[in-house]
């Protein structure tokens, strides 16, 4: 590592930058809402209005699933940065202000029109399960010139949301900061974000991922879905082969970690209490970058991972209500 | 009760129409801040703006006291409107819309000119209480035209919060529906608020409820702040006088509740967890209100009172996440 680095970035995140609007529902309001359980749906913003009026009373809470990430990552203690973009509205400022309240340095101007900030609307069913409706609003503005280099060149690991993949331009700047991240001795880091993600964009994240990825996150039904496989164990077969270092999650049986020859079998942590499975794989994500980032063995960054994911889904949304950086001084003393 | 009073309204509220900003903090934040632990103080725009800059991650959920408790009432399944001042701006909409989720009638049309939504600063220390930074904003617009003659009328209860006496123009709006109430069968019910409420408006609020208040909730600080006295004995021999119904609450202590003779000693119920005592007071209001509308006996508005209040401290913020109508079921079904 650079000693440039050490006064840098540990992780830096391009992702969409959305406020969630949290809402307890029943299953039968899904069904009349013809939502399907436990998937992200893209929607305009004349179908976001329509369900924010059948949703019930809810709470505003900043997310983005990247962006969820870093705000644990920084909360763990790590250096972070976040690019993204919001408009400057009222959530705009929401997401703003809870990032860099967190240490996150996040500098992407606002736009200054077109659509507003990015609502995610999330139905959180009584099994803790959440279903997503995006509006991307000013999401859509993010384009390679939102990547400076500078930034790029000072972060040891670059950290890329696969939900970028659905606007060209955005996607363009995930590829900027990848090929400068990697030329400039960082990582890049993938999340696969959602398995009908995967499905619109298999071919592409399979390219990428044998090219540009260095660690890639996953989970059982998106590395399958990846390699057309309903096999876990044949996905892990071909994962292993494209990718440095992958960590794929298996809910609550754990998750596996893989580099080259090596395999960690990660136990699950059960959680004080089930209560909305929101932002578990983005905080297994900073758990384990946390850990990686800090030079901890592949085991250590899985516990930490774990302790993450166990840590948000015993409350609501996927912002963590209260600091993390007691999880980290467990794990890193080694308890 | 007049046979129109069936078709009515149980409960109509007048209060504060805010959104709340909370947030997790250490004590040293609200020293180095010069907030008073435990309070709520009024702040101006530029406070608020320059005490949003030092809060940790947030996140949004509707407020207002009185709005908390018409919230919670509509959720046990009472016929709810409330009356309040919102701005047509974001926060403005999520806060109509978390009430109209909930089934409360809220048709005051926002301002389209003016300041902001009105928003709370709430920091939540360690211990799991709250102090709290009002800008009222939009508030401050509320007057006699926005109490609809027809809507009282058609009420059993009017509910005042204590706050709107900080603002003439809203507390005339108080004093308005409160007569008409009273004109045509219905109750007036009032809540103290605060201490220091209590404090700036003692002469009137004692004149007041001498004057023109049915039922009166207030806890231990308020109670013993109205009489200038620090015995709540003491206060308890006053009220009891001054008015037909009080309600007195004193957090783990339980509540007190008068009516002429009689006098319920009402345990607290132990919270699953306790988080956040936000909303406690106006929680235990609508679980009390619930009871007395329907016509069950003090003893048991006392013990829905209580349910909804530990239900309240044992999650963030003051609006309930799930449906409280299980509470209403088990209480009613005299369990």
């Amino acid at each position: 590592m650079d000693d440039h680095k050490l006064d840098g970035i540990d992780v830096l995140g391009l992702g969409n930058a959305i406020v969630d609007i949290v809402s307890y529902a029943e299953d039968g309001l899904l069904d009349a809402l013809g939502l399907c359980k436990g998937t992200m749906t893209l929607v305009d913003h004349a179908r976001s209005e329509t369900l924010y009026a059948r949703m019930g009373p809810a709470h505003e809470v900043s997310g983005g699933s990247c962006a969820n990430t870093m705000a644990a990552l920084a909360s763990l203690g790590a250096r972070v940065a976040f690019v993204g973009r919001v408009r400057d509205d009222e959530l705009g400022r929401v997401f703003a202000h809870d990032l860099r309240a967190c240490g996150v340095h996040f500098e992407v101007p606002p736009s200054t029109d077109g659509p507003p900030t990015a609502r995610c609307l999330v139905f959180v069913t009584p099994d803790a399960q959440r279903t997503m409706a995006t509006y991307l609003g000013a999401c859509v503005e993010l384009s390679p010139a939102d990547v400076d280099p500078e930034l790029v060149k000072r972060s040891r690991i670059v950290y890329l949301e696969g939900y970028l993949w659905d606007r060209p331009e955005a996607k363009q700047a995930c590829l900027k900061a990848a090929r400068i991240a990697r030329a400039n001795g960082g990582e890049v880091a993938l999340t696969l974000s959602d398995p009908f993600c995967v499905d619109r964009w298999r071919d592409e994240f399979r390219r990428l991922i044998a090219e540009e990825i260095d660690i890639l996150f996953a989970n059982e039904a998106e590395i399958t879905s990846l390699y057309g496989t309903g096999s876990f164990d044949e996905a892990l077969r071909q994962v292993r082969r494209e990718v440095r270092v992958a960590a794929l999650t298996r809910s609550a049986r754990g998750s596996v970690i893989l580099r080259g020859d090596e395999v960690q079998v990660i136990e699950a942590i059960p959680p004080r209490q089930l209560v909305d499975t929101t932002g578990a794989g983005d905080l297994y994500a900073a758990g384990f970058l946390r850990g990686y980032t800090a030079g901890l063995d592949l085991a250590a960054c899985g516990r930490l991972a774990s302790h993450c994911a166990s840590e948000i889904i015993a409350q609501w949304g996927a912002r963590a209500e209260k600091p993390l950086r007691p999880l980290w001084e467990r794990v890193a003393n080694g308890q």
